[in-house]
């Protein structure tokens, strides 16, 4: 499966839209840690590879996940195999052994909701950046990506984002910090 | 905590002597994959990357471990990170799209015994290498570790014991298929 991701900008309003409109699933606190290769530079090949914790209801859950180059010009998406991790400390450590720097962690707030069968929303408010909005569906192969961006697109635009983005919240925080106004 | 094992070159004779003397844990069946680094030279650095997948008594378990380099001349013992892994293939995965590389699986049967409190002895059939046994335990902090292996061995010499190998399995495997005796 291929996860097809869009991603634009937000504020108060279109987060609003979302509320009233689709049927809340969780609101969850992410902290998101993201490993620089040792000796393949990832802001080159697009690739990622971050370990996630999650919190929600009083749940703790935590992920690694990979992250491929994106497969499209338009959208988001990308190959990622994600696992469950037991002891999340503990994988940061073999992974720092192994040679994985730790680059940053960026911590964010996210409200889910349902839109209609396999397809979600993600209210992001990500610290130091700002709103955002993600929508989210699988296919199951290369061929049927375009149609489903296509789909997604107008289910934004019709809560009226007008501002797309395709770099990560990693590449948005690693250009601010390059560029000196963080 | 730092494990401290010793591992030495046994028979069937040493084998029966340790099935008569100690009280069996349990009989496991390994199989070990052993992955190269994408940029560092594990043979050199002495480390390893390992997954194992233990079967034993119906259940099945996996492992991801991170071995450091030797911490003393005489032993194994080593730093060791051990997480456990709830899909294995899929860790496997991420380690390949990392650049990781599988050198080689290692299968084999491990009979596990009880010696006396924190000290356990495994009676591994390597496939093929052969028969060994290993004995361990664990020690708080380095200056105990000298002590602890000589404890170990008087327990293996008293069991006939008389040739002891520092090198894993995964070594000895690697020198025998580079001098074309695989």
């Amino acid at each position: 499966m291929i996860e097809v991701e869009l991603k634009g900008y937000a504020d108060e309003k279109i987060f609003e839209r979302v509320r009233e409109k689709y049927k809340l699933l969780r609101r969850e606190y992410h902290e998101d840690t993201y490993f620089q290769h040792p000796c393949r530079d990832f802001s080159k090949t697009d690739e990622a590879l971050r370990i996630r914790v999650k919190r929600f209801n009083g749940h703790f859950e935590a992920f690694m996940t990979y992250k491929g180059p994106k497969l499209d010009r338009e959208s988001k998406t990308r190959k990622e195999i994600e696992v469950e991790l037991t002891d999340p400390d503990k994988y940061a450590e073999i992974l720092e052994r192994l040679g994985f720097v730790e680059v940053l962690t960026i911590t964010k707030v996210r409200e889910k909701y349902y839109v209609e069968k396999g397809v979600v929303i993600a209210l992001d408010e990500v610290e130091n950046i700002g709103k955002f909005i993600e929508i989210e569906t699988l296919v199951e192969d290369q061929e049927k990506i375009e149609e489903a961006v296509e789909h997604l697109r107008a289910i934004l635009e019709e809560l009226g984002v007008k501002h797309f983005e395709r770099r990560s919240y990693l590449e948005l925080l690693m250009e601010r910090s390059k560029n000196g106004d963080s």
